[in-house]
């Protein structure tokens, strides 16, 4: 058994599965309609498996009308996501920095040498 | 071969491998000194392949000085992460909306009745 923030992180490991979120964010859908754009390279089956580890991680929940069973977006669990990643946000904006300071030493060197110099007068000559 | 956010969402579906993140949050350690709270429950050779999961995904990143090889913690890869996120937080906004408007009227008639009425006199006889 998984704990829960696991089984979110696992569920979003594959880019199939990223896709359908993605698609319910537009609003519900059935089975097929998800499952249409993948039928290229999958089966049906191998969508409804995506689909059921997305239910079992709660990040898509199902209808329960008999015929009509839209399946809909539920960004319950990413809050946790949300959450575990605010822990990493101080280090995150840190290393942006860095990136930002790297940056800066790097591209400095190729443009200064160019614009400070006194201007050449090759072009009157 | 997963794509590069696959892996860092794997990489992260596992309590051990994010509690090996949140120690390097507190500053680099070498592989023992990562390992020593787990080894109750695991042994170094069980460590060793979750640090490799996350060397893996680029969130841990290994010193290359033959004797002392520190591991660093590399927020890079949880900036796609973010990325990813960001698409989902007007839909989580909407649904804490959700989640709050129900709080309400679930805890209207709980706690207006029992707090409006005359305070007792209990304590004083």
């Amino acid at each position: 058994m998984q704990d829960p923030l696991s089984q979110t992180f696992s569920a979003l490991a594959d880019p199939t599965r990223r896709a359908i979120l993605a698609r319910l964010r537009r609003g519900e859908a059935s089975v097929s309609e998800l499952a249409e754009p993948f039928l290229g390279q999958m089966t049906l089956p191998g969508v409804t498996k995506h689909l059921k580890v997305l239910e079992k991680a709660g990040l898509v929940t199902k209808g329960r009308e008999a015929q009509w069973r839209p399946c809909t977006l539920n960004t319950e669990p990413l809050n946790d996501v949300a959450a575990w990643m605010d822990e990493y946000r101080a280090h995150m904006e840190a290393s942006l920095d860095r990136l930002g300071e790297y940056l800066k030493t790097v591209t400095k060197p190729a443009t200064t040498p160019t614009t400070s110099p006194a201007p050449t007068d090759d072009h009157h000559g």
